[in-house]
């Protein structure tokens, strides 16, 4: 009984087969190009196996709710080949079975929730630091939706206080992805994150931000468990100081597990998205 | 066929009567004194009646995890009578009906959810602004819980270039709650909010605070509606100004309905949480 997954990136593309449980079976990938070149690969793919069902967790915006005429589109993102693209409708056209479709960070939640650092939890939240900052999450058992899918990357936080970097978000300037993503510590220090591993200022304040971020995460959603990936996210370094200031901003607020066991790297590394997918895909035959 | 309810607020129990749509028949009120004085009322008010279940939206914080041994109790308050007190375990002892349990704030959105503003929605936004600032909310249906309920009102803001205020929250200091409750505004502006309706400046100052949080539950949640009640809100100038903050945080990043029409005051008033909690009672018996 096969399945099958996409963690569909703005850089690349991962494609797998796997078995009921989310083992991966056999996966591939390639990077992102425009939907004319990119998705005949995956269904050649996907044509390949017999899978009974696929589940995609895709780079957004995208539309989510059932109940809307552009259902399964990629929608205004600022990849313009992608822009307003019908993602779903071309995948079922060509492979006619059921396919659920969500956000990639959603997707990496449910795979960490069904699999990872939180299995057997029922409510989770998985945040990405890499190139822009996304987040997503398992509340009561259900991945998070409203009217559309969180965009919590893009929250407010206050300045740190030696900080004098404009901000790189387009839409909010220093909103929470404009001053801590990958391409603003760049722009800030005037070198990748990588190249500063050493430099305590700058984790220093990557920590300030994200904690900031983690205390309105947690106020909010209240989850049972705090999942950081990413690229920025390699950077171990940055987890200790992550969890000082979140235990700083809380303040004895709320009762929170022990920091150590609650904000945590995700446990299924890399995998964390298509094996969601996959899981994604055994709850979409229901 | 009828339910009882509880509105169970630091200052004052509303306890009410209602049938399985969620009407009130018979409603009673008086003051919170200590557990001793104030639930022996509450139970003999609901002995003269005959209920299938009661549904109670409690002041907080509370133990809403049914896992835990501590469910239905209220844990930490600052009202020091109340303080670890097993309330639904009073009330079950005595009524020996199906008890629903969850905080006022969720039960209000309930109410708003299932026969108010957010009628026929499954996602909504509950947030009173009072002498604290408290949210509940929907989310697909469901009333929104992770390993506890939600602390929303506690959420970290930008200050307000002209605000020097220190901020009123004893573990925070200006989080929202400590920069826009009511006591936060009497402490500010030396007059309640209720003799400042016709300063500009204070209302001014306020929604930037509000519509602040507003943006972060938005980017959060994804709520499908924002209602906005508590003493503070009753100010009906202040929505303008939020919905205009709103606007501006967001700056075009998520799409959002007509915001005079996304962001609201109840529309049942004040018996938001009461009705919210007949309707519990009713979901407690499944």
């Amino acid at each position: 009984m096969h399945y099958g997954g996409i963690e569909a990136g703005g850089t690349k593309f991962v494609c797998a087969v796997g078995d009921e449980n989310g083992n991966i079976i056999e996966r591939i990938q390639f990077p992102t190009l425009t939907p004319e070149e990119t998705i005949p690969k995956v269904i050649e793919f996907f044509q390949k196996h017999e899978i009974r069902a696929l589940g995609v967790g895709s780079f957004g915006p995208i539309d989510i709710n059932v109940k809307s005429d552009t259902y399964g589109y990629i929608t205004s993102t600022p990849k313009t080949a992608w822009t307003n693209y019908p993602f779903l409708q071309a995948l079922q056209k060509e492979l006619n079975i059921p396919i659920g479709f969500n956000t990639d960070v959603n997707v990496a939640a449910l795979g960490e929730v069904t699999l990872g650092a939180a299995k057997g939890m029922e409510n989770c939240l998985y945040i990405t630091v890499g190139t822009g900052i996304g987040a997503g999450a398992v509340v009561q058992g259900n991945l998070l939706q409203g009217f559309s899918h969180p965009e919590m990357g893009h929250i407010l936080v206050r300045r740190h206080e030696e900080d004098s970097y404009t901000g790189k978000c387009p839409y909010h300037k220093d909103c929470l992805e404009g001053l801590a993503a990958g391409p603003a510590i760049e722009e800030r220090w005037g070198k990748k994150g990588i190249e500063l591993e050493n430099n305590s200022k700058v984790w220093e304040m990557e920590a300030y931000y994200i904690a900031q971020a983690l205390m309105q995460y947690i106020l909010v959603l209240s989850p049972e468990k705090i999942i950081l990936g990413g690229g920025v996210m390699k950077q171990q370094q940055v987890f200790p100081l992550i969890r000082e200031n979140v235990a700083s901003f809380i303040n004895g607020y709320v009762e929170l597990p022990p920091l150590e066991e609650y904000i945590v790297p995700p446990s299924l590394g890399d995998n964390a998205g298509i094996t969601g997918a996959l899981i994604l895909a055994k709850q979409s035959e229901q």
